[in-house]
């Protein structure tokens, strides 16, 4: 970057987001916890799921500026279809996906009290942001979270060319005692569309094995990757590297989320149609927490100590990173790019509401 | 092989191991089940898991040939140490890892039928064979099953240079209609150990990106890769493909497993020492089963035509071989090494029956 990067502090952001989710006539408390969810992602450094990537594609939906787009209702009526006591059928109404995820993990965490796990499917539900976020929801209850969504067809299966599941993330957190948590939160694929956005914006080829062309033949240029590429699941082409386990493991999640739901199956859905699978187990319902955390303070420290290989002072825990950007950016601010200062400015304009830097 | 190759029907098998268990003091049910999820590996072609390559290690920790190994309590006292409905703590006692986590799985169907979902964790078990037997037992109720088992030490976190996570598989299945169940069963290394074993016994080189030696090279020889080796998380070396994913996913099945249970942290567990995690979910709690199985044949037709890359006919589903070989040895029986027949015959002697073939 050339120009000098701009910061915004996360109360300004939050509050402006929230005034043009409000004007657009959500309800105060969706607004609040829509926004409260982009904004954990851009205080982790998640910018692919912040404001500045996502408000924009959430207003076209629900102005539905194309017919093909899965439209959001702005006040959907949030339905438990099925309760099992210890698992439940959430039905989102296409609102936010923000809204059901957050009222399905409320719901797991409320159930996993009183019978050690809970875990819902949600069913007709839109894009719910950082999948992290409610696996650190339980996280905060003494829990262990996850968190699964399917996404629309973007990765080939092992030994096909064309995309027939989403890169489908799914997520865990588990509590820790004096570290921050565990945190893991992955695409099944090689990559997410996050890091091929942000190489097609570097003007960066990517290296081989992240994306395949239509007759299944590396593909290095993110911007024909953005357009028509197809991910590679978690492990590579083929079986040689384990391939098939990432395509396996983005099938978990086609089925834990889009078949367990009812819903709709991976390669049917459209863009902005998504089905979720959340989860809380209560490590108290096995062992006093305190006991728990001890256990991943000491497995965490163990492997902190692991000898490393040339070039790395340290072995990393998944949500490490995410955990020391989250500090650094709560005191110094998010930083924006200069690319989406036009955007603010217009958007703000278009709402009449102050913009937030 | 130069040598014709011998086989064995299935029955024979079972019976001559189950006489081998029984000689040795395990009690009749425990010794059933045991040889059946043997059996079943071997008939499914997951042959690192079978009669030839499991029950010779098995004597010897029941013997307690090396101290450094986890004895194999043949009376195990499995008991219930909590239970919050759906979620439960049972003590496999140190019996055989097999009889833990299938009682551990009936557990979890009995709870899944009332609650929707039921979840046990097993603490103070052994290697419990092949791990996809035990979701296939949730498959047969109309389930979807989930084991995961920690190991020893064999993997590197990415950046490291020493092993300190198991090769640490997990296991998913799901119902279909017409088609064979989903059935992932994977480590979270990009290959796990038998592959290695299989590699060595043919005298071939790995390829790169299996195995790092002890300064995080990569080793493509597979005889030092079984002796000094470490695995590589399924993703690779580094972040570049998805290393630190792998990585991650051996985590999960660290902290469900070991840290869950209360038992003991990858790092430290010895030879033999395993912790379980066993899940199932009942489709019934969602929608009706036969609605479940007829959308999972429509996931399956949708991926078996999608167009492939050159040298291959069709995109596989996972479990699908493993189904094909099944039906093929049920009928013309498991194939025998000519390299284990020696021990067939002393083994068949030293107890006093008959060998099976």
């Amino acid at each position: 970057m050339t120009q000098p990067e701009t910061h915004v502090h996360a109360d300004p952001l939050r509050r402006w987001t929230e005034q043009i989710l409000l004007a657009k006539g959500t309800p105060a408390r969706d607004a609040e916890r829509t926004t409260e969810v982009m904004i954990k992602a851009d205080l982790r450094g998640v910018d692919t799921h912040g404001v500045f990537v996502c408000v924009q594609p959430y207003l076209d939906r629900i102005d539905q500026v194309r017919p093909d787009l899965q439209e959001i209702n702005l006040e959907p009526n949030l339905q438990i279809l099925k309760d099992q006591g210890a698992a439940l059928l959430l039905d989102g109404d296409w609102g936010f996906g923000q809204v059901a995820a957050w009222e399905a993990m409320e719901l797991a965490i409320e159930r996993a009290r009183s019978h050690g796990i809970g875990m819902v499917s949600v069913t007709r539900s839109t894009h719910l942001g950082m999948c992290a976020y409610y696996p650190l929801m339980a996280v905060d209850q003494d829990m262990i979270g996850i968190t699964m969504t399917n996404t629309t067809p973007a990765a080939v299966p092992s030994f096909g060319r064309k995309a027939r599941l989403g890169t489908n993330p799914m997520s865990l957190a588990a509590p820790a005692g004096k570290h921050p948590p565990f945190e893991l939160d992955m695409a099944t694929t090689v990559v997410s569309g996050g890091k091929v956005y942000l190489s097609h914006l570097a003007g960066k080829k990517m290296p081989e094995g992240w994306m395949v062309d239509e007759k299944g033949d590396p593909l290095t240029d993110a911007t024909v990757g953005l357009q028509s590429g197809s991910h590679l699941p978690l492990g590579g082409a083929g079986l040689l590297h384990g391939g098939h386990k990432g395509y396996g493991l983005g099938l978990v999640v086609e089925i834990l989320c889009g078949v367990l739901a009812g819903g709709n199956i991976g390669p049917r859905i459209v863009a902005g149609e998504n089905y979720h699978w959340v989860a809380a187990i209560d490590v108290s319902a096995f062992q006093p927490a305190a006991r728990f955390k001890a256990m991943m303070d000491d497995l965490i420290d163990t492997l902190h100590r692991t000898p490393t290989v040339a070039g790395h002072d340290r072995v990393l825990i998944p949500g490490e990173l995410e955990h020391r950007t989250y500090e650094h950016r709560i005191r110094h601010g998010i930083p924006v790019s200069p690319a989406v200062l036009p955007w603010i400015e217009e958007t703000s304009r278009k709402f009449g509401i102050d913009p937030p830097l």
